[in-house]
């Protein structure tokens, strides 16, 4: 396999037009699976970094950020999540956020590529720690399929999806939102990984599109992402229920770094200017 | 002077392990200051851009978070300023946001290099519009002078300082603040931009430790910079009174990118990982 050191930075790239150099401390995996490269690298800024052809997927600096957002924001505004669907997020990181409910009693990773997950777990552990859990199921399957053959399932889903190119384009579908709100029970809640609202606006704007023609409530809320494009980071939040609050009603798990009830409610306010673009 | 065209691309310092790379369309201005390397180029993702010694100072694109959030937090809590002082920002931004206000009656500009001023006039003139209002006063001297000459005299201070290196690092001292203190009339608030709470961690500590010495009440809010390093970046709000609320109690001025009431009060909440850093 081909991974050139590059004078051991890596370019990271963040769009077509801007990329990201980051100092390289140690290559430690590199491989090509069915759907992507997959690189593993440490850095002395950003611990160990998984890429996916080239962007920056996952950073142990602030991975907690994007997995505790992703999951805490719905789980705590769901009076009582039980079954949750991860749709992609073969690292493990948003399953390690849900298995710390004791009131969850199965949690389904839909992962197409099972090599991330080797990778995370090899690689990761502190990320993918929570894969073992006995409520856990990991299907290596397209999560499209899933979701259309598993109507009235799930009390949240959290789509933790790459950028869509390859397989990752099924995940970008009407199809795909309109069997993810059936496959949603009543009061289920959907969030999913926006993009960054400053950068791929056309993108973002077309995400929004998606859900708004299935679901009655789509709100937009932000975080910081220090190694993702731009810094911050957009969820998009997606109630089946227009009566559903996004406003947290739980208790919150211990250990933390980003999430706190402070952070969920101002997570959701936003710029004037991000409103009229996307509008909100 | 030299300014070699590397490909095409800008390769701006975010720290010493990591760099953004930006493709440039345009080279427009470059010299060397008695101070600083300064120059400015067109890009076509940010705009045009000024960049201080290799480190990205203003962007088109997300000037106005910088300028709306460290100019209106302090203006809107304040129940009357009417003199406003500007350390640094010779590139008129925060005086362009002051001037906004019919109430404001005066406002000094303490740039010590005036070809930051003049770069600023020639080539982002929508950023520099409002150094010609009558209100206006530019003093090309060393802020830090001038803050000890002139006790009891601004309802409003804003540091908007680059980094301790060079002519910056007077404004780094315990004897700043301790001044900065004095020119404040009584119910006079302070901002100063603060560093990216994610990278320099030990430069955000050392400011946040300089204030304290001198303000009862030293608080940090946050807002979303692209261009910066790591996206996110920190402010430094200090109130002469402990009893100063930093909350918003005035009309908001029309035409605002990215300020509002809502996002004034959720740039303050923290994350628990940064509470817990930098003692909040």
């Amino acid at each position: 396999m081909d991974c050139p050191v590059h004078d051991d930075w890596l370019e990271a790239e963040f769009a077509v037009d801007t990329r990201l150099r980051l100092q390289v401390s140690r290559r430690l995996h590199c491989c090509r699976s069915a759907f992507q490269k997959i690189e593993v690298v440490d850095t002395p800024r950003f611990g160990r970094v998984l890429l996916l052809d080239d962007v920056i997927n996952v950073t142990e600096q602030d991975e907690a950020v994007y997995h505790e957002m992703l999951c805490h924001v719905p789980m705590q505004a769901h009076a009582d999540a039980q079954r949750m669907l991860v749709v992609g997020g073969g690292d493990g990181g948003i399953i390690r956020e849900a298995v710390r409910y004791p009131g969850l009693r199965r949690a389904v990773l839909a992962e197409i590529d099972a090599e991330v997950i080797a990778a995370s777990r090899s690689w990761l552990p502190g990320v993918s720690a929570g894969l073992d859990d006995p409520r856990v199921e990991i299907c290596t399957t397209d999560a499209s399929a899933y979701v259309h053959g598993h109507p009235d399932t799930f009390d949240i889903i959290v789509i933790d999806a790459t950028d869509p190119i390859g397989a990752g384009q099924r995940l970008y579908t009407p199809e795909f939102y309109r069997d993810c709100r059936r496959c949603l029970r009543a009061n289920g809640i959907l969030t999913a990984q926006s993009e960054s609202p400053f950068f791929d606006t056309e993108l973002v704007t077309h995400i929004y599109t998606l859900a708004r023609k299935w679901f009655p409530l789509v709100r937009m809320y932000t975080a910081c992402m220090p190694s993702y494009v731009s810094g911050v980071w957009s969820f998009m939040w997606c109630a089946k229920s227009p009566a559903q609050s996004h406003l947290p009603c739980r208790t919150v798990p211990a250990g933390l770094h980003y999430y706190s009830h402070e952070i969920h409610r101002a997570a959701f306010a936003l710029p004037p200017s991000i409103k009229r673009q996307f509008g909100f």
